[in-house]
């Protein structure tokens, strides 16, 4: 079958590509993921997570997809995928993945309800409480099903969004869940968000050392109340080798390095080097088309807000020095172009800003193994914002 | 049936909401709509349009949905839907528009052949063409298919996105189409995107008053060159009354009048009044859920980059003074709240930054009339990139 008929045949109002397909043909805009890239970030990261002696519970929020979170797990030892809805963690147990954590709050009652059914599904579930009032409305849905919820107690240290403040605060929740019929108390949950996007190594490292020190302390309080934590869960990209080597956290949760995006790529490390320079491979890109190129000195192409989120800046066109993505509005980018060089219909890749909002957008990965799809997966949690 | 049996019935993985569910009941976060605002202003702009003597073409890549199309049809007597993508023109003429604009280029060869099917299917199509090659492609297609493209020519009158610069470009251009087989010159867009986004009345004034005489200079230079413009058209939300009182301008583009948002909310009108207050209602909400007051004075509520577009600003808490929406990471909101008022699981609605990508992160509108879900209407067009 030739191009010409695979087009035909498949692509068009639901979906941009087809398997087999040349990259040149796909529909733009979309997401590609580069799946060469992908697979070596995977296995770079499990090799470090199992050198470190830690488990990699890896985050779907970033990709919502259960294919890709399969192959974390088949090519890079995750042990599990965590999430951020219910609904997020309903997609990951239709597709495939048996060892769920929600790293978050579920206070509205129809929601409990839904997650302690899930273990009904195979599935081992554990979810995140930062509210004594919490804890009797999980058990009391898990009694209901005859089901067991794993309840991980979330500290604030340092991020000023959920979480428990102070110790005694922390002891008194888990020794509720210790407690409550239905649940079990597995540990604490330790993130700290917005340290993953501190410019520089020296900046990540001195707010972690403070998380590791917090957290450490609340463990050992913990213990001494005669609740010891099984798991201590946290990291993301940006620092995950502090918490890796702690000694304290037993399992990391990083999401972004698979894809890698512009604003995590901007980050050094120890040595001053860019993270997406050695460390981590662009994997994810916007496949982008010329779309006019009416105006003097810029070319503009169809990627706008509609297919990506720019809250953490706009996205970088991967691989040229000569042209610049320098306006975003809903359906247009617009490139300043010195040397008029770009042509309708020329194809740009763009790396986004932030990967997980961009992702959310989009229905499908176009997975390419070089130039040409190898698959189409879909954004299985895409929109599952419940 | 009661409020317990229809949430079992069908609320949960797929839908935020079922038909006459209260509204407390709705799953969140998920974008709802006043009915009843929406409708009196889908009302008054197509009264305002027919007094000022224009066609009023909606914008429907601000809500992507053929229900609210063929609503503003319907109430506004509106003359068809624009809208920016192949995909989302398909999406119009599945869900029953008849008449659909494109007001932007199409230069893919397989988008142009989709376009040019579109006919096919009894539906009048027009596009935007600002380069020569474009008009062969067009005409191409349209003849290999059998159908008739209107084709309007853009200027750039001052966005510097897309837009032919220079009359003699666009005579040619124009005669070129007129030339074509399959294709018929129909006139000239002319909008001014971010024109419609200038703070106050006389900025947009200023800055309309230099769209329309540049218009009006190329309109007279076509009608001296035999090419006469059947339609002139453009404008939007912030500045159709200059162009709906021109004399000019045949057709009018709105879009964010219907739902409104924050960003278009602040601007002000000739008395130096917010258009939100007293032009046009509020008619889109994200319905978001408290999900944690662990912090003294802040609350976090279940609405992050997930479910909306940040590009314009922060959402605005609708009806409220005392608590304030500062923070947005992917899942979460953070809520100022300083007299620690919000409890676990209360309900807020939220004033979308920016209504056209916020629509395209879901799948669902859930239509309220007073406190009870009256509809829930796919996005339609939602993704609809291509």
């Amino acid at each position: 079958m030739g191009q010409a008929e695979i087009r035909e045949l498949e692509v068009g109002y639901d979906v941009p590509a087809a398997v087999g397909m040349h990259v040149s043909d796909v529909a733009t805009p979309c997401l590609i993921v580069d799946l060469d890239a992908l697979e070596r970030n995977i296995a770079k990261m499990g090799k470090l997570a199992a050198d470190m002696g830690v488990r990699h519970r890896v985050h779907g929020k970033m990709h919502k997809s259960a294919d890709i979170a399969l192959l974390q797990q088949r090519l890079g030892g995750a042990c599990g995928v965590c999430c951020q809805k219910v609904s997020e963690a309903e997609a990951f147990v239709r597709g495939g993945i048996s060892d769920v954590m929600v790293t978050n709050q579920v206070t509205d009652p129809p929601k409990i309800d839904r997650l302690a059914r899930l273990p009904l599904r195979g599935a081992a579930i554990s979810v995140c409480v930062d509210d004594p009032a919490n804890v009797a409305a999980l058990s009391e849905a898990a009694v209901r099903h005859g089901t067991v919820l794993d309840c991980l107690v979330e500290i604030d240290c340092g991020q000023r969004r959920c979480g428990v403040v102070g110790i005694p605060d922390v002891i008194e929740i888990a020794r509720q869940i210790d407690d409550a019929p239905g649940l079990e108390f597995a540990g604490l949950q330790s993130y700290h968000g917005s340290a993953q996007h501190f410019a520089t190594f020296a900046e990540r490292q001195a707010a972690i050392e403070a998380v590791i020190a917090q957290t450490r302390e609340t463990v050992d309080a913990l213990e001494a109340a005669g609740l010891p934590c099984k798991s201590v869960t946290g990291a993301g990209t940006g620092t995950f080798e502090f918490e890796g080597r702690s000694g304290l956290y037993t399992e990391l949760q990083c999401g972004s390095y698979a894809f890698m995006d512009a604003d995590y790529g901007r980050l050094t490390d120890a040595d001053g080097a860019r993270l997406d320079r050695g460390q981590w491979e662009n994997a994810l890109f916007i496949l982008t088309s010329i779309m006019s190129v009416a105006g003097e000195g810029r070319a503009v192409c169809d990627a706008g807000l509609k297919v990506q989120s720019v809250d953490s800046g706009l996205p970088v066109i991967h691989g040229r020095e000569d042209v610049e993505y320098t306006g975003c509005s809903d359906e247009h980018g617009v490139i300043r172009d010195p040397g008029n060089v770009l042509k309708l219909n020329d194809r740009l890749r763009l790396i986004p800003g932030h990967c997980d909002p961009t992702c959310n957008i989009h229905d499908w990965y176009v997975g390419v193994r070089g130039d040409v799809v190898e698959c189409v997966w879909p954004v299985s949690a895409r929109g599952k914002a419940w």
